[in-house]
């Protein structure tokens, strides 16, 4: 089994430093891949039983073959071990542990490096919280339940980003393909997981959270050839987080001009916050790559016209001159009062058929690539059928980006469910629509 | 009884184009009124009986003291009926009416102003959705509900975004003290509704959406004085954006330049969002107002204390360093490996001690003014003990602002819910705490 299989896929898993004590890392770990139904392995120097389980002093006590060993055991006695697991035949380890790099403590963080080489070993972390495969529902992590599977891929160089993400993904039922925390990277590095994830049929749409990036070459080797899509949350970009980020992990932040022209120059997708970074990469998945930056809007309300127009430039969307034809057309079906210009304002009191109107009329026409359908719920509005009306639009229009921002709450609820049931993407207020749209 | 008190609390309302037919904008405001305990007067040239209500052909066939007008007929007949409002001695009137100037229909606009004068009517609108007084539940628009009570007012320049906001305030159980809709602004203007709400005991902050101010000067003349804070939702700042305006309200939306220079010097908050106005509005009223712009960071993850030192540097805010002696302090009494600087990083097995510790320690100190307290749910993570600790430690610090950070969702449900019944503010991500506190 080779290292990355190993990791997503192990069926007999060792813990070394599995425990019995309530609130012990080796005691969450041992659980977490109880209930993922492998064969686990408890290891424990001083403990005979973990649970019913019987638990071997060392890792070459124990007789069979194991794919995956997990260590979290205090730092000082990991090289020992790794030694071990290399003598066992096992290449495959998640350190947990912490107390290297980390914390300045080169001696140790060499002598692993050492241990590791000599005895032909492949680690993940130390100082990391582990993986999740969100499709088999292995745990390899401390982290206590699995979130559902989407086809989005989560690497974190904070495991309580990590975390933070993983607690919120479970409230607000959001899932992933695969979890990966790096921790200090000690040999797997950023762009050997992208490698694997590149060709892993289960993840579309690859996210990560990255402080700094060791090797650089390897990483720009790897992502010019990655097909999918890669969104990254650079932090230290700033000089007190670079700071921050030097006395985390123990790395160097590195210039952000160095970083923005890597991500331009491979179409790496970079934003600012956690929400940008998995909205963009539901976008990704759900919305067309729009084709130009012209946008045509269609409004019921004046006011988030006006916001949406002032959005779209201030992110560098274009608001598409509408063709002298189309305006010819809209006047004769349109109140005479509609705004003569894109974005196209129906007027407060359109009903359905106004929208569909509109809709129509634009079809198939060349002047633009994105569609943005405002609606702000008036008492004569009707947002279920417009929401239906969008969604018939949207398969007679595959090559536009068709994107909505239903602005209000209460008498929302049913339509925006409709548009999120038909994978239109819904923004609360157009500045987050032209933010996150003009990112692609 | 004057204008303003007409508006917000009008005992006997005239609804002159009430009518019976279900969708119509007279019936809505009719019905309205009714729910809101006042006595309503039907007028309607076509009908004599509204529901169980007598209605009259004119206003002036009706005989006693009418409080409030409010006309929601077709545009060419406004005129005559504002000039019927004033024979009878009614004063204040408002126009929900559209068909005026935003339609370019200058003569009828103009005839509406100069009977206006002749009557001596004040008038709000026309083409405005009308007005709401949360307190007295008083609902003179033909919005259907009526948001809770709470202490921050909102003007908008438009209709369809002031339905949007009143519609997700419902969902989202937020409340106004009192909801302008200014409409065409054909005589009164946003300084005289400042001038009111500023004396207003029901008002603690004024949000206003704007795309364009008529009377600047007498606006600079009143906000010189306002003791509330303002913030303004400013719209059509761009070229794309100042050309919808004008279609819009047909009114220019004039410099971005000359706009910010004013908020400028007059201390009104201008934000890019509707999510911004009215979270800035939340945190004016509940969190104090930072006397420099000194953070300190106390947080159990690294990455989002690099995230945070990001979005503070970025929006202008300061990482204050921490005193040698603080630092020796913390040395003695946190483990080895924290983080030795600010962001403090009290390391992911922190239980609530250890921020207790720190809180000790930060406690009546100067070299900051901002607290921020970041916590991620790792296994060992005390969320709601944490909370507790906040809120002690912000009672006891009367001069600093506190805020957190709390990421993540299932675990912290609680912990939220603790700090937002305390009054301290919650940010779902470090740059959303920046972006915010930052306007102040």
């Amino acid at each position: 089994m080779n290292f990355f299989d190993a990791l997503f896929d192990a069926k007999i898993v060792a813990v070394i430093g599995a425990s019995n004590k309530k609130g012990k890392v080796g005691t969450t770990v041992f659980n977490n891949l109880l209930r993922s139904g492998v064969n686990v392995i408890p290891v424990n120097i001083n403990t005979k039983w973990i649970g019913v389980h019987k638990s071997y002093e060392k890792i070459t006590d124990y007789q069979g073959v194991i794919d995956l060993a997990i260590i979290c055991i205090p730092a000082q006695f990991v090289p020992r071990t790794v030694e071990e697991c290399g003598h066992k035949g096992i290449h495959s380890v998640i350190i947990i542990s912490s107390g290297f790099a980390e914390v300045g403590n080169k001696e140790l963080n060499d002598e692993l490096e050492r241990v590791c080489k000599t005895n032909n070993v492949e680690v993940l972390g130390p100082n990391c919280l582990g993986v999740i495969n969100c499709k088999n529902k292995l745990n390899a992590s401390f982290f206590k339940k699995v979130p559902k599977y989407d086809t989005t891929a989560f690497i974190s160089q904070s495991g309580a980003l990590g975390t933070a993400v993983l607690d919120k993904a479970l409230l607000k039922n959001e899932g992933f393909s695969k979890f990966i925390s790096v921790g200090n990277m000690l040999n797997t590095q950023f762009h050997e997981i992208i490698e694997y994830l590149n060709q892993d049929p289960e993840t579309e749409v690859i996210c990560m959270y990255v402080e700094s990036l060791k090797k650089g070459r390897d990483f720009i080797r790897v992502v010019k050839h990655t097909k999918k899509p890669l969104i990254i949350l650079k932090a230290g970009r700033s000089e007190s987080g670079a700071k921050a980020a030097s006395s985390h992990t123990g790395s160097l932040a590195g210039s952000s001009k160095v970083y923005d022209g890597i991500f331009k120059q491979f179409n790496i997708l970079s934003v600012n916050t956690l929400d940008e970074l998995f909205s963009l990469a539901k976008m990704i998945k759900t919305a067309k790559k729009p084709e130009s930056k012209n946008v045509c809007i269609v409004t019921n309300a004046g006011g988030p016209g006006v916001l949406a127009s002032d959005a779209c430039e201030n992110f560098g969307l274009t608001i598409a001159a509408l063709p002298e034809n189309l305006k010819a057309k809209l006047n004769e079906k349109l109140p005479s009062n509609w705004s003569h210009n894109n974005p196209i304002d129906v007027i407060g009191d359109a009903m359905s058929d106004r929208y569909i109107e509109v809709f129509k009329n634009v079809s198939n026409k060349d002047f633009y690539s994105i569609l943005l359908c405002i609606l702000t719920p008036q008492d004569m509005t009707e947002p279920e059928q417009t929401a239906n009306a969008i969604i018939h639009f949207e398969k007679e229009n595959k090559d536009k980006s068709v994107f909505t921002c239903f602005m209000g709450g209460e008498r929302l609820i049913e339509a925006k469910k409709i548009l999120e049931q038909n994978n239109i993407i819904n923004f609360e207020e157009p500045y987050d629509f032209a933010r996150i749209v003009s990112k692609l």
